[in-house]
């Protein structure tokens, strides 16, 4: 087989207290591309999507980034061509320039007849990141990639751990519509915090961990508190507030920052809560004036998928 | 039945990555008490240990304020009479006075018929810390009650997990005889840190969670890492690095700072590994000249128990 169609999901990175270490997988969105094994060498991307703004040069293409950095260290001479057909808004806060990449590689290693293990393809998908985002980030790449939340232990090695997804865990995100560039959400970030807001994150952290691999949905709902990201971001979200405490009272078990936003992801025990919080979080936003998209889906546990 | 003889266990604090958040319990060394109830109210405390300087008066000791604020809260009329029998040695950062407020508040539970569980106990025996070291920490207190290692989630309100304990999982602990307040070794501490110190640390965080519910040994030593405390206090302790080099050279998973020092804690896969371990500290710890000492012990996961 030379040419296959592919599906990478739409991920939401931090996960409230895993600031650039945790992240997960949703159903949908994601991007679909089809990937074709050329015999000439060269990377070829062409734009099916209703995006216009896709560079096509693969040295400026987050996708063509991480698939070169695959085909390098196989000292493979095959090509590719990339067709996109559908692509989640660039600039969401839900891993639109991940789902590019790790489509990319992810296709070219099924057509490769796969060399190499979803895990390992992180490594080339973060060269994408690095692209989009100026750091090797893995917080998307990774669920991207190997589907399910995953913990990014380290960097420096890599060093990456599955985490269990409790059943009928459901997501809700909203994606306001508004402009908010990733370097400008990290730029307002403080190179210093105190010790003390850092003792009650990584408690939380701990306890999202605990509470993922107990099924605990009431500690999972107690550890989605983010003291240190989300006070300062959230300023650059009009209306946070007011869609976070609207998206807990119609039942969510928390509510944060999606990434770097200005999405914003609640969980939830069913998919009928996952609804009703949608919803109420897209009449608050429209309330303060604001367009928005909802997206409500289980937690993706697969990752990448070869679409028939 | 009027009198118990109860044994409480000494624990280890922080566990690197898990600072003010974490920590659990040994089978030995541990404080152990009688205690007697009585007609008439008052707490009356003895000593009977090796250790001279002990506080008799119930106010002054903490493990009559730990049992002072539980008989406060049931509102009970009963007096207590506690006779320390063996104690851990204080100051040595391995939860003496943890194991004193656990055996007095267990004790009397049991006495009066365990009214409460063995967790609601812990924000009693909180109170007893609060006098040893000026703050009402749990992360001795909670493991010293209810075993095992426990995550501190939350301080308000507070939240305790437990968290499971993978088989064959054995710590040695080196006590080098030197002096260090936990109040020095809490000034020592900067007040601010830097974000991405806290991610390395969050990240180690949630990959010892995972590496012990997973039961995941290696992801446990690769997460026993404290970028933030340990290389502030360890300036503290001499020979520190040497002592925690011989340590992960004698196959220990991984080595840090218990509690606030000055003991040295380690965990290892095995008994005789754990032995070798704590021989090869000691050995180093003498090549500085300081006297020390050791113990060998798998987790505790019982808490308390009365002595036959």
């Amino acid at each position: 087989m030379d040419s296959l169609h592919i599906f990478a999901p739409a991920t939401v990175a931090n996960v409230a207290a895993g600031f650039d270490i945790l992240g997960f997988a949703l159903n949908a969105p994601g991007d679909e591309i089809t990937i074709r094994k050329t015999d000439t060498p060269g990377i070829t991307i062409h734009n099916k999507t209703e995006f216009a703004s896709m560079p096509l040069a693969p040295e400026k293409n987050t996708a063509g980034v991480a698939l070169q950095a695959y085909l390098q260290h196989l000292g493979s001479e095959h090509g590719f061509e990339i067709t996109f057909l559908k692509k989640i808004k660039p600039g969401s806060g839900i891993g639109s320039s991940a789902a590019s990449s790790a489509a990319a590689v992810f296709g070219a290693n099924e057509l490769l007849g796969r060399p190499l293990e979803r895990k390992d393809l992180v490594q080339f998908a973060m060269q994408g990141e690095k692209l989009a985002s100026g750091s090797a980030h893995a917080d998307n790449v990774a669920p991207a990639l190997m589907g399910g939340f995953v913990l990014v232990r380290s960097y420096n090695p890599l060093d990456l751990v599955t985490i269990p997804v409790p059943e009928n865990l459901y997501a809700s995100v909203i994606h306001p519509q508004i402009e908010l560039k990733t370097e400008d959400s990290r730029r307002v970030l403080r190179k210093q915090i105190l010790l003390k807001d850092a003792v009650v994150q990584w408690g939380n952290t701990a306890g999202l961990i605990a509470g993922l691999f107990k099924g605990d949905y009431e500690l999972i709902g107690r550890s989605l508190q983010d003291v240190i990201i989300e006070p300062i971001r959230s300023l650059l979200i009009p209306g946070f507030e007011s869609i976070k405490t609207a998206a807990l009272q119609a039942g969510a078990l928390g509510c944060s920052i999606s990434g770097s936003g200005p999405s914003i992801f609640t969980l939830s025990t069913s998919e009928a809560t996952a609804q009703t919080v949608a919803k109420a979080m897209q009449q608050m936003c429209s309330q303060q004036g604001i367009e928005s998209e909802i997206h409500v889906s289980p937690i993706n546990t697969q990752g990448p998928r070869i679409v028939q």
